[in-house]
């Protein structure tokens, strides 16, 4: 078992409608000795692979994608969610639904930060439907860039994305996968891997 | 000169409004190299006090205040801008207006992740009006902990922000301050320290 998938099991805590809370120690609180420790993971993982630059999106992928972005030397790019007045210049956009906010969210990244030669590895925090993570590859891809792969901390088993990003042939490596969880009694199941 | 300095003033770019735009290395690209020197140079800065938490904001301050918590070997906390249905329980809260959006945000963190034994470091990217760190300044003090510093990338020295903040007798540590910048002719002039 992998430092996150013990800390899921130690501090998780679930909620009624799929929410599994990691705000202790992932996105409100952040442990940088365990983000340590997964971008390590994330970089054994992808040994080997050419990798010329880390994607994510605000907010919650940008502390777990650094580590890995300094492992492996290469620039990091987070993706926006909405046009800041800041952000001129020509965007590859993607649309993206929230389920956590309820809201459309349009994703942005200047197209001065990604070419035909990236070849991309695209982190963020969860996997559930996989709405988000699509957008990313969907900008990738819109810069004639390549998805080497996506690194992913938990991903929710249970829910399609995982299943649909596989069957789109992309390669996706998941820290931990939560099988099942349970907001009454508390309980979370993960896949052993 | 710093390298933020060396680098603010190779690939900085000033917008009518007083906009710099660093989206090259800081706020949407990120270079880790460079973040990780001006993790050592906050260090540095602030060696010798105690310091129990790193406090910053959504999005941007998370890559600076990462590097930060990590070699200060402390929790890395951000404080969020709007109230997610993720986020339950008891928060504290602080309004902030933002230049940048032309929105006011509602600043939260969870009681859970401050204490009244916290001695808190708290960094931003940019210091301009100073709302944003009064803002997180306030929801340090409303936990009862106390500010042992502010640290800050980029201080606008052209506006009220720093000037307010040290008068309320707070130490304020910018890595550069922007005496002046020009949109027509795209200068940028950086306080000697």
């Amino acid at each position: 078992m992998n430092a996150l998938e013990l800390r899921i099991l130690k501090e998780g805590t679930v909620k009624p409608g799929n929410v599994l809370k990691v705000d202790t120690f992932l996105n409100h609180q952040i442990d940088p000795n365990l983000l340590e420790e997964m971008g390590r993971e994330f970089c054994r993982r992808f040994e080997g692979t050419p990798i010329t630059k880390v994607l994510t999106i605000e907010s919650s992928g940008i502390a777990i994608a650094y580590p890995v972005a300094r492992m492996l030397n290469v620039p990091l790019v987070f993706a926006k969610k909405t046009q800041s007045l800041n952000l001129d210049g020509d965007l590859y956009v993607a649309e993206v639904h929230s389920y956590t906010t309820k809201k459309d969210n349009r994703v942005i990244v200047s197209k001065k930060y990604l070419s035909e030669s990236d070849r991309v590895l695209v982190i963020d925090d969860f996997l559930a439907n996989g709405c988000a993570l699509q957008a990313l590859i969907s900008i990738v891809e819109s810069a004639g860039a390549t998805v080497e792969g996506c690194g992913i901390a938990i991903e929710k088993g249970f829910q399609e994305g995982g299943w649909r990003i596989r069957n789109l042939g992309y390669r996706l490596e998941s820290l931990a996968i939560v099988d099942d969880m349970d907001a009454v009694n508390g309980t979370i199941t993960l896949r052993e891997q």
